[in-house]
């Protein structure tokens, strides 16, 4: 099995690990994408440095690396992604090929954390696996056959923004009604400061101390989870537009597994069960009797899994499968 | 090159073709569906043995079908279409090999249409094709790098019943709001008589001599073609929803090319040209600005293209590539 230096890089944390089929040592960082990326490139190095250190290797077969798009999959290049200012044309895949003298392949965050979960996590085993990251926004990937399925133009499975509603709230991408306009972690924190106004008696208030602006999605999951009645509210609300993203993506990918990631699913029942209950109502019976839909497994590590298996799959020549 | 058996078996008409990479001779036949299958099939048979007769094959290497699904590919069996009674579990690919000494390989009519597009027609070329058929139902098919895209189950790319309107109008799949249930024939037909409970004075009741149960999608496009405000505003809308159902199609598949068939199509610029517009403002823009929008190009025959190609492929062994 080769040995692969494996990274993920995120807005706000960062992981190098050493992964040989399975995660053999790993350390985590906070990116601190203020220092932007001249330092973040460089505790990024020491840290894997220190990784390889730890498990032996002198010597490294690839690197693999999720990283936020846009991304030149082709230049190993990573391309002004909106949440991390500075990061305009980086050759990341080229800076680490030259410290670590071995080959680089590299993702973006979504589709190697779906890859992750594909095969080392909730969907091992299964033909097409559809993954949802729900957090911040929604992003998605799907995996066919054990590869990423990229479309024609390296931007397929943008699940966060199928449209849904025509006449519903405004998305981030300027469009509206939007998957991410309306079960993201904005889009539940948004849609709580909306009820608040017209219930001051919610304990989601006190929970924020009367400040409004400081309504997060974690709190509306922490106010639902002791019963206030306006946060379940946007929960089974989220929970339903989640569910019919889901049996969209049943209808048109006709997946064995759809596989749930992100801080929001951290919420767990909360979300999943109103999910589950409307995807399987709303996809078409054929295709939902097929289909599991499961929290992710891997935890904080999808995208170190899925950055390894992109080197091991580019170093056997198949990245272009699909 | 292979000489092919193409049969395309229709609700309406079924035709058989002698196809080499390109269709050498064909014939066309009215289904009359209510004869039930042996009466078809052996009609389909004649036909076939007429049609190879034509180009002088007294020999075919495979037979390819291109059949209303469900369907299960590897039974070659068609599992009761909806618009086919009787046609429960009629082992349609035993029946032809038996009868033209040749190996089958079937699948769907949406399938085999959008294969037949993807390399013979509007897509030809394209590494990701995603193929509409919009008619009294709107169907899909999607043809990764060359290979129709399968699904789990074989049931993917049912564009028809994504669903883009949660409070929108019921669909023959029991739920509300599906694509097929505001841009389909059927869809235009039935919005044109609630507009006309209405629109007493509009061109659309004259053309249908003031019996409003005669409004069909066809009329509806007859009278807005001679300018009928009532009419045009159905094509409109119907134009507004499908254009967001391909702006998601956009979104999830990252298609090159986006290739529109079926009868609903023939209105031409009427519907084509606010599916267009809306689809390239509602998809993200990097994915909307690598798409061609296409009407089909293979008219009353791509899926005797493409089941012809559905044979190339399975006797090369590539049928289960993706």
């Amino acid at each position: 099995m080769p040995r692969i230096l494996a990274i993920d890089l995120g807005g706000t944390r960062m992981r190098a690990g050493a992964f040989e089929g399975n995660l053999l040592a790993y350390e985590v960082l906070q990116t601190e994408v203020e220092k932007g990326p001249e330092d973040i490139i460089r505790r990024l190095i020491e840290a894997s440095h220190r990784v390889l250190k730890k498990v032996g290797w002198d010597k490294i077969d690839g690197i693999g690396m999720a990283v936020p798009g846009p991304i030149d999959r082709k230049a190993k290049t990573i391309n002004s992604p909106p949440n991390m200012p500075g990061w305009d044309n980086i050759p990341i895949g080229a800076i680490f090929e030259e410290e670590f003298s071995a080959p680089s392949f590299i993702d973006n965050d979504a589709n190697a954390a779906a890859l992750g979960e594909a095969i080392y996590g909730a969907g091992e085993g299964a033909s097409v696996v559809c993954y949802f990251t729900v957090s911040t926004g929604i992003g998605g990937g799907c995996v066919i056959k054990g590869h990423i399925f990229h479309g024609a133009g390296d931007n397929a499975a943008e699940f966060g923004h199928q449209k849904l509603d025509p006449f519903g709230p405004p998305c981030g991408c300027g469009r509206r009604g939007c998957l991410e306009a309306l079960a993201s972690g904005t889009a539940i924190a948004r849609r709580a400061k909306e009820l608040l106004l017209h219930n001051p008696q919610s304990l989601l208030l006190q929970l924020v101390r009367g400040d409004i602006e400081r309504v997060t999605a974690k709190l509306v999951a922490q106010a639902a989870a002791q019963g206030d009645a306006l946060s379940l509210r946007v929960f089974q609300e989220a929970g339903f537009w989640l569910g019919l993203g889901i049996a969209n993506i049943i209808n048109l990918f006709n997946p064995k597994v759809v596989v749930l990631g992100g801080g929001v699913i951290n919420a767990g029942e909360l979300i999943l069960k109103p999910a589950r209950e409307t995807a399987l109502q709303k996809a078409i019976p054929q295709l939902a009797s097929i289909v599991e839909i499961v929290p992710a497994k891997l935890g904080e590590y999808p995208g170190l899994y899925g950055a390894g298996e992109v080197a091991l799959q580019g170093l056997r020549g198949e990245l272009d499968t699909i």
